[in-house]
């Protein structure tokens, strides 16, 4: 299994002592894990320490895991300089959009020690004084491997996520982006234009704000530097959903008051779309198959499943951890096309594995 | 002070018994309020008496006040026959769109006796088994009093508002529908086109979904037959926010990627918009003055301050009641457009109120 009880060999270090590098350190910490911490503001460091997220970074220290949670403009500097700079060390990151900072870090030296991270958990406040050890609490943590990706330094990732409280799923850098389009950055931008227009409320018209209007517009109160950041990173992903969100647009705007079919599909497929988001336990929506897999606890185990999978001839839609920390044995989830989950029992059981649905 | 410690003077009638009929009934009751209940569907009727939102509706009772709490497409005709069945009755209703229904009763016998009432609380979940006594706790109550109204029509009005623990807003009907469509229904057009997009998630995109794409999505979820009598009856009011949406979302495909100021733009817009939303205590954005007067507990006094502050030459930009039931006096919070707030307080002390800011 890939949470292996001994995780990390060595310190764990987390550049930048925002948010999310902050939640960080105080959920390895509840772990006692080795935490150092560095920032370009030296307040910020002295702030997070002073939260129970860990130790100064000392110089002449070796890290084993680089945690780079540092604003994406500058992630993919940071993480090539980490490599070089720590030739032992696994590095990992934490931003929003990964296959343009995959790319920057393919050629670097040493490539193959890291894989991308990306956390679905965050706030519309920042800094370290927003920060939680329960911000990651049964959260997805997106982990994206590439074909080269050392087995040693997945598992270590993974391991982070799982450390943190978080549900680590697999999936390659550019299926991630697609993903993050739909789930997290459209929304965003959504959210922005609904509360753009609220500058224009005249008198009291805000006195009747509901709590429908608090929640759809809570993620507009977020940080505009790092969202710029984020949605310029992906912007043809995102383009290509907002064209397909300005078409609906289109149709809403023209049947109002007199189309209610056209509306009526319009709410519907809202009502739908809604019924697919997997709900706080992760249940999969009805058009996959799980399959259960035990995993032991040895390091290159998660590798060896993913592998195994593939060369059963099945694509993962999904690949999830569940895993009590410390124990020898986890559970790993792999959501596959509906049909084929038998066909994955039986190929992974014929390789040994302990399979199920 | 219009929260009457008597208030009602009888029987309390709900006309139908979903979400917002059922909590009315189990918010007065536990202010032994009687509370009679009739519903289309027999069934939803003994549901809600099992909740205890009142006792089933005898035909031979007379109804002090009248709370119809129907679809908005019947809600006119349910409104105009309890005018003509209860002639001593006062009529209320809970739609979400307050203009339409407005004009069509003004011409019924009776209209002086009808103000329109719009609690902002709802839930995605609909009928007698999701209502909650708790459901109006703190939440905004429009009451949209005409020129013609009855002063006992509207003191009741506001009083079932405040015995349900809702903060009764007066304002006037189209004023009311201009600001819902900015503040509820533009935001659900918005959570639908977000939520609709999910439909088509490839493989796993769902299982990266955040506290984010929930929060944004929850009221997609809601009854489609409801909000298609909504939007549809507050069309042109909704169609006038969508284009200006429309305007901006044209603006942030055409920015992503190549044009950071305008991208910024309209991410500060919308930080600056959701920093406009009142808190759950209802602080008035800067740009008002406030004004307090306290209020005597007997009828008519909040339609003589109304009169007093309109002689003044002062518009009421909104008008909140903070009152413990039963107390003989209430504070009225006046909110006024920045630098009257001073000539209310004078006016309003020359006539023999107690008013300060």
């Amino acid at each position: 299994m890939t949470a292996t009880s001994d995780f990390p060999s060595g310190p764990v270090l987390v550049i930048g002592s925002g948010l999310i590098g902050t939640s960080v350190g105080m959920a390895l910490r509840e772990h006692e894990v080795d935490v150092m911490l560095v920032d370009a503001d030296p307040d910020n460091v002295e702030l997070a320490v002073s939260r129970g997220a860990g130790r100064a970074f000392l110089d002449d220290t070796l890290p084993s895991l680089v945690v780079v949670a540092v604003p994406p403009v500058v992630a993919g500097d940071v993480v090539a300089d980490a490599l070089v700079r720590w030739p032992e060390a696994i590095v990992t990151d934490v931003t929003s959009v990964k296959s343009l900072l995959q790319r920057s870090v393919e050629s670097a030296p040493g490539a193959e020690r890291y894989v991308g991270g990306h956390p679905m958990a965050g706030s519309e406040r920042s800094g370290p004084m927003a920060a939680s050890a329960q911000l990651f609490e049964g959260r997805p943590w997106a982990v994206t491997p590439t074909g080269t990706t050392q087995p040693a330094a997945l598992d270590a990732v993974v391991d982070l996520a799982l450390h943190v409280g978080a549900v680590p799923i697999i999936m390659d850098a550019a299926t991630h982006d697609r993903a993050v389009a739909l789930v997290s950055h459209v929304p965003q931008v959504m959210s922005t234009l609904t509360a753009a227009r609220l500058t224009e409320a005249e008198g009291n018209h805000l006195a009747l704000a509901g709590p429908g209007l608090r929640d759809t517009t809570r993620i507009a109160g977020s940080d505009s530097a790092l969202w710029l950041d984020i949605l310029g990173t992906n912007a043809p992903d995102v383009r290509a959903v907002l064209q397909l969100v300005r078409a609906d647009l289109d149709r809403v705007i023209d049947a109002l008051g007199h189309d209610d079919t056209v509306l009526g599909d319009v709410l519907e497929a809202g009502r739908r779309g809604t019924a697919l988001i997997p709900g706080k336990h992760g249940e999969q929506p009805d058009r996959l198959d799980v399959v259960h897999v035990q995993v032991a606890d040895q390091p290159g185990e998660l590798s060896r499943l993913m592998g195994d999978t593939g060369a059963a001839g099945v694509n993962i839609e999904d690949l999830r951890l569940d895993h009590d920390l410390g124990r020898p044995v986890g559970l790993a989830e792999i959501a596959v096309a509906r049909g084929v989950g038998d066909t994955l029992v039986e190929a992974l059981t014929a390789r040994g594995w302990s399979a199920y649905r």
